[in-house]
Formats: C-alpha cells, structure tokens, sequence
C-alpha cells in the first residue's frame, strides 16, 4: 500500500528514500464501509484525506434534509471539511463513503510540520491546492452561465468515471438539479 | 509603495530585510485606468496580480456578450486567470479595472523561482491558495442551496465594501441573477 502514497506524491515531486521513509509515517490508513463517515457535522476536523480505492462524498444538509454535494472523491482526490481543517474549525459538511473505501489520512499538524521540514511537500501542496481552484472556478463558472442539461453534459465529460459509479440523485445533488430534471436529460 | 507588498507578505510570513530585498524585484508595479484590461482573452497569462488599490473584475462573456463575474478583487487580493496562468494556457477569461488601479505583478517564472529558493515564500502560497479554495467551496454551496436574495444578503454580509464600490449590476453578474430580480431586492 505504500507504492500508493509514493507513486500519488511522485506525481508531482520525485522523492529519495530517505525523504518518502520521513514522509510515510506521518499518514495513516484507514478502512471504511460504504456508507461510514469520515467527517460528521460539528466535529473538529483534524485530517485530510486521500482516495487510494472507493468514492465518497462531500456534502452539506439544509434543515429541510436536502443534501447538496460539494466535492465527489475517488481514487487519488484528496477531500476534507476543508474550510473546517485550515481554518481549525467544527465541520459544517459531512463526508461519507458511497463505496468501501481504502483511505490515506494526514492531520492538520503533521501536515504543516511535514511542510515546514521537506519544501517539496509544501510545494506538492501548493501545486494540488492551486488545481483544485482552477477546478472550482470553472464549476463557478458552469453554475452561472449553464444550465441544467449543459451542467450534466460536461460533468460526464469532464468525470465520466464518476458517472458510471454514482447513483444519478447524488449527480443531480451535485449539479444543483432535482432528481426529476435529471431524468428527463440525455444521459449517457 | 514597497510597504504595501511588504505588509501584505507578512500578514503570513515574517520577512527579514534580507528575504525582502530577494523578493521585491521580482514584482513589477502597474497603474492602470478604469478600464483598462489586465488580461484579455487568448492571450498567454504570464502575471498573477495582486491589488494595491483600486478594484478590478475577472469575467468570462458568453457568445451573446452577457457577462459572467467570476471574481472581483480590490485591495490585498490577488487575481489572473488562475485556470491559464498555473496551466500555462491561453486566457479564457478577462480582467479588467473597475476603478483606476496600483497593481502589482509576478511573472509566472519569478513565482516558482522565488518559492523554490525561499520556502516561506512558497508556504504563504499555499495559504492563499488554501484560503481561496475555502472561499470558492462556500460560494459553490451558496450557488446550489441559496436563492438570489440570499445570495445577495451573503453578499452584503461578506464583502460590504465591494457593495458600496461595485455597480449593481456587476453584483447581479457575479450573483447569476439579472438586474431586473436584483433591482427588486431589499438592498442595502
């Protein structure tokens, strides 16, 4: 399972032995049961977490009970509270499994000490953090300027992986869809 | 007008007299006119910008000329076509000057040379980039589970100064409702 860690960082920035026997200690791996939680509502949120097998999900529940999905992950995304877990606050999303799931977890402490003593750790971090916003820019983006069957049309471009293994009311709680509309699409 | 820039680095990282002289010819400063463009479309983006004074807007238009604000930025934020300049694209975006501007710019090269020879330079990138991504996920989750007025009262509540400053109906583009709906809103 280390070959994991190693080839998802070596992405980005090669590592010695030396550096990935400093690095490995820091992460540790947990098992989890589709529908398990990996971050629940008001709890500190002390870890990030990194997809080595299976897909959860990001997602924020209104008083009503309608849950709206921030972020899908699957193997090598990286998820979390992230507002929570840099701002050291209380989650006010949950994340769960929608699969089993093998995942890597680092705390918030190790993070920033594992950053501070390797600057190629720090600098992987801020290459995936500098993705993830162009990400989330362009699905500003399609929020503002598509509409609904656009939306799907390009997350089944852009994800088509994530189409195949996700139950369509959970795409339609990511797109900002009701169930209904989704069905009435074009879907693949 | 070296101050300003110095100020604004150690909000995150402290600097010696040493670190800064390093850092501060690799920034160029600008004075644009309302107006004026900072970045226009197909172009390569070289420079990530970040505000002195003045205030500026980021923006896709569509093929029937209807603007999409993606972001505004005014004193202390930073701003470029993220998706171009980290990918090393061409712009699919503008930016332009909504109020006469002091801007200064880093060129893609100085910014990965900088973080490279000093790590604390890289580290408050990161915590941008972290502090961005946050920002982005809430206006995700404020676009999927909140109505316009909502949206608006957010608005107003995160970022009043930008309300004061900004025409309405560049709030009604980075809101994603028309003029018409924002006009009949319980504005501040």
């Amino acid at each position: 399972m280390t070959d994991f860690l190693r080839q998802h960082l070596e992405e980005l920035i090669p590592l010695s032995e030396e550096e990935f026997t400093y690095i490995r200690p820091h992460f540790s791996v947990l098992k989890k049961r589709k529908h398990q939680f990996l971050i629940q509502e008001k709890q500190p949120v002390n870890h990030i977490y990194l997809v080595e097998q299976g897909c959860v999900k990001a997602y924020h529940t209104d008083p009503e009970g309608k849950e709206y999905i921030l972020q899908f992950a699957m193997e090598h995304w990286w998820v979390s509270d992230f507002q929570a877990f840099f701002k050291r606050t209380e989650a006010t999303i949950e994340v769960d499994c929608i699969e089993d799931a093998t995942i890597w977890a680092l705390s918030y402490d190790d993070m920033e000490k594992v950053c501070a003593a390797l600057p190629k750790f720090e600098h992987f971090f801020r290459k995936k953090s500098n993705m993830g916003y162009v990400a989330l820019q362009a699905r500003i983006l399609s929020l503002l300027n598509k509409n609904a069957q656009e939306r799907y049309d390009q997350f089944a471009t852009l994800y088509p992986q994530l189409l195949q293994r996700i139950p369509k009311q959970l795409i339609a709680a990511y797109l900002g869809v009701s169930r209904e509309t989704l069905s009435r699409f074009n879907t693949r």
